[in-house]
């Protein structure tokens, strides 16, 4: 199948890096799928070895998918959207590793993400998942806004749910404030029976161990847990005000993105939830789509 | 100086880890300083093999300033006042450590640093230094608050003070929250121009390196910020109220410890102020006692 690959029909693939996994996806020049791969986290800002291994381990996953030989990874032009490159040093650390594809491109994960939910349109995006952020692409104008990262930022996320539960649970426990469900749930979540346990379970831990509790969280919010429910009002309002703010830029279409996507909806402001269009692909399209307007430029 | 050590006359090192160092000093069995060294973190939570290289290597820099030889060390009792040992599966791992001395004593560095501060007698303390916690004994009751670590609990230390205001400004120059002091004291804290900078600068990084913003905190909070003074004002009534909670044991002392115990001081309740003894010996010589105590048993 490489020796068919030419500079005006190439093969792309499609690379979507986060906090908790990475996605690639292999594409014919008109957006065709051949084969995806999944393999663990990539994210620049926790470790670049992890991240170009993850990024090469979920290519040859979805070349094995798409039934490929494993050489012809050097015949791919690669799209890839990373959190953290739009610092600087990360982009240009990403930029010089030696990687096994013909032609690399790189872009936020975000912007990927934007082009992927309005199918290469103009738009904008929140992604809230395990972190949060938004992003808006009009014209030559872009914004972005928030996703500073586990726990400095990332209001609204799973993480930030669950590193606010936690906090309280913790506070409740040595005695400083009022218990709520939130204390049996995480003592359940983690089958433990005291505060120690739960440190022992979340101290130094990643976002994506502290996003695990986002469901509890959530669920006790809409149970009535006032506590909880001020939490995920704190998050969501924080969601909408970012939405308004990408609004300034008038984007055509607004999508949100991420398993936290839906169970915020009902939290959200009424204007920001009139403005929801549903995502058309997938970042790893988005990604696609990036490289193949660099490489054809 | 080895071969005078005896059962009878030994010679104790007691140890300090901490998250940003860790300190040994050799004493004589009636707590007369014979050197001291100094060495990286030592935070069992954070790494055990960088735990025991820091305890080692405080240790022989003491012999050293003791005039002794390295060989010494296997004739020491070693007290190790240590963060996390409070987790039972940790408290193990440390106790299984191959160490290099005569014999090894192992407690959290709380109940050190407590015995320290009341040179041996029964009371409290409260550290506020990169992290925060309490601790109070009195007879055979002990009492442990907080200290939950870097970001999950420690409200009021250094750390959360500068991971409050980090949070802050990131809002800040997104737009969210208007402009206070903070914001140019953190860019030139940093010698960096946006959001970008300063999350390049803190994204990922140690309790340390939020802690290194304590002191600009303070400073805005005092030269009358509002939203720096409410950062330190919300960590000080905490830290207050956990005073209040050591007292119900009714400790005959009190004491506060860590570079925040003073900066702290015009902010806390006046009734633990008035409450406030100076410490009477270091956390070292509270290891040291601790290990006396145990291997005279």
């Amino acid at each position: 199948m490489g020796g068919v690959l030419t500079k005006e029909r190439p093969l792309y693939v499609g690379v979507d890096g986060g906090g908790s996994k990475c996605r690639a996806t292999i594409y014919t020049a008109d957006g065709q799928v051949l084969g995806t791969g999944v393999a663990g986290r990539a994210n620049p800002l926790h470790g670049l070895a992890q991240t170009f291994e993850s990024i090469e381990a979920s290519t040859r996953l979805a070349l094995r998918d798409a039934g490929m030989a494993q050489t012809d990874i050097k015949l791919l032009v690669a799209g890839l959207g990373l959190a953290g490159v739009n610092v600087p040093r990360l982009y240009q650390d990403v930029i010089n590793w030696q990687h096994p594809f013909a032609a690399m491109y790189v872009t936020t994960d975000l912007h990927t993400a934007c082009i992927g939910a309005h199918r290469g349109a103009d738009g904008a995006v929140i992604i809230t998942g395990t972190g949060s952020c938004g992003y808006a692409h009009v014209g030559e104008a872009s914004l972005s806004i928030g996703g500073h990262g586990f726990a400095l930022g990332d209001k609204g996320s799973g993480a930030w749910l669950g590193l606010k539960a936690a906090e309280h649970v913790l506070l409740t426990l040595d005695g400083f404030a009022e218990p709520t469900k939130l204390t049996p749930m995480l003592l359940q979540h983690f089958d433990v029976k005291d505060a120690l346990g739960i440190v022992e379970h979340l101290a130094g831990k990643s976002s994506s161990c502290y996003a695990e509790l986002a469901k509890g969280v959530l669920d006790c919010a809409v149970s009535g847990d006032k506590v909880a429910a001020a939490i995920v009002q704190e998050g969501a309002g924080y969601i909408s005000e970012m939405a308004r703010k990408l609004f300034s830029l008038n984007p055509v279409r607004f999508s949100m993105i991420g398993g936290l996507a839906e169970p915020l909806r009902p939290w959200l402001g009424t204007d920001v939830v009139a403005k929801i269009s549903e995502t058309l692909a997938p970042p790893e399209l988005g990604a696609m789509y990036f490289a193949q307007q660099e490489f054809t430029k």
